[in-house]
C-alpha cells in the first residue's frame, strides 16, 4: 500500500509542474500534496491490476480522480461552503492563498484532471479515453458529485429529498461513493473488463463509499482534531444530518459492519491484499 | 446572425434540462440563458461552416464553449473575485442563488461542458472528440483562461509579469482571446481543416480577442449601465490596469482600429457575412 501511495504522490507531483503564473500552480499543488490515503487512485490502480492491466496504464486516470477529489475539498472548505480552516491537518487552501485563488485553483484542477487523462495516457486508444472521460464527466459533475454536495447544503437548510433516510443516502451515494465508483469503473475499463465485471466492482465501490461515509461520521463523533486532521465534532455542533445523528452511534456501527462484510464478500475472490488492507483498517478503527 | 443565436439558445436550453437536484440546474441555466451575443459559439459554428462542415456537427462543442465562458462569468462575479452584483443587466448568479450554489453551478458547468461534447457529438469520431477535448482543457484551464484570471487578480495587487504593457497583453491573450481561439480552432478541427488553416483562424481570433478587450475597456470608460448590462466605470474607479488607463482613450482606439483592420484582412477571403457583421458592429460603436 505504502509503495502504491508513494507512486501516486510521485506522479501527482510530476503531472502538475509549476508553470507561470506560479501562484495558481502552487495553490493546486498545495492541497494536492497534503499527505493522504489516496484511496481513490489506489482503488483505480488496484482494480486495473486485478483485471490484468499494467498499473502505469491507469496512472493518469487514477491521478485525475485524485485531482477531482482535491478540487471538491478546496471548494468545500471555502467560507461560503463548509467554512473549514483546516484540511488534512494543515490550513485549508483559502487560508493560505486567499479565497479568489482557492476558487480558481479548484476550477483549474477540474480542467487539469481530464487534460491529464488525455495527454498522459499514452497506451490508451481514443475510444478508451472517450469512454473514461464519459464516466469522469457523468460521475464528477452535476449528475454525480455536485448533486450530492447540493443536496448536502440544502439538507442543512432543512430541505429533504423525501425522508431524512433517503436524503442521507442520496447525499453520500453521490458525494462520497461516486468517486470510488468512478475509480473502480475506470480501472476496469482500462483493463478492458466486460460489463458484468465493471458492475461487480461498481457494487463493491458503492457499498464501500457508504461504509466510508458512515466511518467518517462515526469518527467525527468520537475523534479528536489530531486524529481527524480537520475540525472534529463539527457535525454535531452544526446539527448536521449524519448517520450518527440519524441512527445513533450503535446502529451506525451496525450499518457500517454490514456494508464492510458485503465488501469483503464481493471482492474476496480477487484475493487483493490492497483492498483487504483498506477494509481491515476501517473495520479495526470502528471496532476499537 | 439572429437565427444563429436563436439556434444556439435553443440547443443550450435542450442540452441542460432541469434534473434533480433542481436548484443546481436552475442556477446553471440562469446565467446560461441570459440574453447574450453568443460570440464564441457563433464563431465556432461559422468557422466550421466556412470550412465545409454542417453546423450541427459543431453545435455541442460551440455550446460547451459558451458553458465554459458562462462558468468563468459566474465565478468572476463572486464576492471574493470581482464582486459584481450584475451580469448582462440582471442580478449575478450568487445574488439570486447564494454564493455556495454559485460556486457549485460554475463547477458543474466546467464538467457539463466536456460531457456535452462527448455525449452530443454524434457525428464525430473518438479521435476528433479527443482532439477537441485536448484543446478545450488546454485553453480553458490553468494554461489558458485561468492563467489570465490569476494574472488579472495579481496585477490589481500591483504584481506585474514584467512591464504593465506585457501584463495587460498576457491577461487578455489568456482571459479574453483564449476562448475565441478555442472556438475557431475547434470549429476548424470539426471541419477537418489542415494546420495552416487552423493557424490562420487562430491568428484572426487572437487579434479579435485583443480588439474585443480594448473595446470593452473603451466601453467601460464611455458607457452607462444600461448600455453595458453591468456596472460601468468600475475599472476607472478601482484603478484597474486597462488599455484605456495605460494608453489613454485615443491610443486605445488606435490599437483597436489596427487590430480590427487586421481581422478584416485575414478573414476577408472567406466572405463571411457573420464575421463581417461582428467586426462591423464593434467598429461602429467605437467610432461613434
Amino acid at each position: 500500500m505504502k509503495e502504491l501511495i508513494d507512486l501516486i504522490d510521485k506522479h501527482l507531483e510530476e503531472y502538475v509542474p509549476i508553470r507561470y503564473p506560479e501562484d495558481i500552480f502552487k495553490a493546486m499543488k498545495y492541497t494536492l500534496s497534503l499527505p493522504g490515503k489516496r484511496l481513490r487512485p489506489v482503488m483505480c490502480l488496484e482494480t486495473a491490476r486485478l483485471l490484468g492491466a499494467d498499473i502505469q496504464k491507469a496512472m493518469p486516470t487514477a491521478c485525475a480522480i485524485e485531482m477531482l477529489h482535491v478540487q471538491s475539498l478546496i471548494h468545500d472548505d471555502l467560507p461560503c461552503m463548509d467554512n473549514d480552516d483546516f484540511r488534512r491537518g494543515k490550513p485549508s487552501n483559502h487560508k493560505v492563498f486567499g479565497e479568489a485563488t482557492a476558487v480558481l485553483a479548484g476550477d483549474a484542477l477540474l480542467t487539469y484532471a481530464p487534460m491529464t487523462i488525455i495527454e498522459k495516457s499514452k497506451d490508451l486508444t481514443s475510444d478508451q479515453i472517450v469512454k473514461i472521460l464519459k464516466e469522469y464527466t457523468r460521475f464528477g459533475g452535476a449528475l454525480g458529485l455536485i448533486a450530492g454536495q447540493v443536496v448536502d447544503i440544502e439538507s442543512e437548510g432543512g430541505k429533504l429529498v423525501k425522508t431524512p433516510e433517503e436524503t442521507l443516502d442520496f447525499i453520500h451515494l453521490n458525494k462520497t461513493a461516486v468517486l470510488f465508483r468512478l475509480a473502480v469503473r475506470t480501472g476496469a475499463i482500462i483493463a478492458g473488463a466486460d460489463d458484468n465485471t465493471i458492475n461487480e466492482f461498481d457494487e463493491f465501490a458503492t457499498k464501500f463509499g457508504l461504509a466510508f461515509q458512515i466511518y467518517d461520521d462515526i469518527m467525527d463523533e468520537i475523534s479528536s482534531f489530531e486524529e481527524m486532521g480537520k475540525t472534529a465534532g463539527k457535525d454535531k455542533e452544526s446539527g448536521k444530518l449524519t448517520y450518527v445523528s440519524l441512527y445513533g452511534l450503535e446502529e451506525a456501527k451496525n450499518k457500517f459492519n454490514c456494508l464492510i462484510k458485503d465488501c469483503y464478500d464481493i471482492i474476496g475472490k480477487y484475493k487483493s491484499k490492497i483492498f483487504e488492507e483498506i477494509l481491515d483498517k476501517l473495520k479495526t478503527r470502528v471496532a476499537s
